[in-house]
């Protein structure tokens, strides 16, 4: 049995699981481990660094011959990048968080599929009319970024996939196991887009203590703020929060945000505190659904382990 | 076939569906029309007006001889509310809000069921000790009050299910249809309570203007606060917000609570406007999940189409 939906059949693809593309730790590596195992991994291209889009397309391009896609900051991204990524054949473009109109025709006049994530209902309808092929709903559940007033991916996603039919919806924030992909699926969505549960892999580029502290973790410790852009100087646009773990300075300045942007002393003793090792060089980014992560391992016995148990749970719940 | 669960085991139900003991709206003739149907109809007993009681449970116990319940807010409610209602001979008593432990021992001593309703994990831990029979994991997306700082439906439910295991769990908030039924089923719950959706039937005592604003209200536009319950000078706790659909000191006062609560002269201006009507009587609470609400309808019916919308969306996921 497999989980098949109008999104796994659009890419060829056997689980109807995606990597979020967390901007620098989906590497080459892990997208390629994602879509080796039948998902579809989403290279983080963040800002679109051409020299680190460079490194991890040659590693991603050696290790499967899959379809994956490289996922931008719609903010942040310039048409350049897009056109240079649009070379490298991707499967799909993704693009989050900003006006997608620039780049939407370009990709899709590339012939390659568009994947546009949006935050509430407003933007799917745009996301809709600017052609995207996939839409992922994302919910406030989701570690790192998202907006500042969010839906849950709960409600969100049921009413995006109403909006939205026949496109298909990836639902995405707060999925981190089989029931969580169930869930998904049970709403209405196509599959899932999947970011912090990725992060604790073998092969995510981030720190061991950050996935360390992944694993141990709670839901009820993370929390979304604009705290840590404002103290480690982000270019970051005020209409985005970040979910992440606990940290000094979210204590002390939480709900005094403007403050703090006018505090040059503070935010100069955030950036030498970093600099001297006594804080985590970036924000512990992380979502709601850390409860349910114990442990690190390989990117690809996660992605069998979703769908093996998101399949056990329907078929479970379908007989009851 | 139906969703049998340890939830409509215990109680001897057909779907694993509850009704959410909004205080005031969840009267007699809902409960019961919920409990005829087969779900768990549970009266919104609020701060346990004796009056009140006694007039809804008359109606309650004419219409139905099928299982149903009493919810009261824990801050709010006495001991000798608890002990009247229990000679009433309820299956459940449901406590939200606050510290059950002076209420516990005597419910369970009665035989009667204890339903405990908590905002995150450490709560779910002090409901399991002190002897809960049912756990409701209630996220932020339910309309109405929740925690300050709650935790969202998709991620505590497995998260408390996990904790609690075997105790059952009720998915609450953001729950509104079939598929949200099966989400929180797949999650690991072992049914739903649900509130918003309820609002909005022939049975509920609700103004039918506060009807109308639910059926035509957008998720995107709820929002969790405590500008209203301080502008009509309510008795709930400041750790508690309540999620409502757009009202003028909303947007007036957002973010600047501890200054409404210090300025009398707005306080009673709000208080006028009401005494005027030109406001709303009471706040408009709502959950996240309105997107999913287009019609008024019997509660029955609700009941009945969640349960069989829940099976179809299982069965079809299931066989994917």
């Amino acid at each position: 049995m497999a989980l098949s939906t109008v999104f796994t059949e659009m890419f060829g693809i056997r689980h109807p699981v995606a990597l979020a593309p967390m901007g620098g730790s989906a590497g080459g590596a892990l997208v390629a481990a994602v879509s080796a195992a039948g998902g579809l991994g989403i290279l983080g291209g963040g800002h679109g660094d051409l020299e680190w889009l460079d490194r991890e397309l040659s590693i991603l391009t050696r290790h499967t011959d899959r379809a994956w896609g490289v996922g931008f900051l719609t903010w942040a991204v310039d048409a350049a990048v897009i056109e240079w990524t649009l070379e490298r054949g991707p499967a799909a473009v993704m693009l989050s968080f900003g006006d997608p109109v620039p780049f939407a025709e370009r990709v899709r006049a590339a012939g390659v599929k568009l994947i546009l994530q949006v935050a509430d209902l407003e933007e799917a309808r745009q996301a809709m009319d600017v052609g995207a092929d996939v839409i992922v709903a994302q919910g406030t559940e989701a570690g790192g970024h998202g907006a500042l007033r969010g839906r849950s991916t709960l409600t969100f996603v049921p009413a995006a996939a109403d909006l939205v039919a026949p496109l298909p919806v990836l639902a995405a924030g707060g999925i981190a196991d089989g029931r969580g992909l169930a869930a998904a699926l049970a709403l209405g969505a196509a599959g899932a887009l999947v970011g912090t549960r990725f992060q604790a892999t073998c092969e995510a580029l981030i720190d061991p203590a950050t996935a360390r502290a992944i694993v141990e973790g709670r839901g009820d410790d993370t929390d979304r703020s604009r705290v840590l852009d404002i103290a480690r100087g982000s270019r970051w646009p005020s209409t985005y929060t970040a979910r992440t773990l606990g940290h000094p300075y979210l204590d002390r300045w939480r709900g005094r945000e403007a403050e703090l942007a006018a505090d040059t002393s503070a935010v100069q003793a955030y950036q030498a505190e970093v600099a001297r090792g006594e804080l985590p060089s970036l924000p512990l980014w992380a979502g709601e659904a850390v409860d349910l992560i114990d442990s690190v391992e390989p990117a690809a016995d996660l992605v069998q382990s979703m769908a093996v148990e998101a399949e056990t749970v329907l078929a479970r719940a379908g007989r009851m």
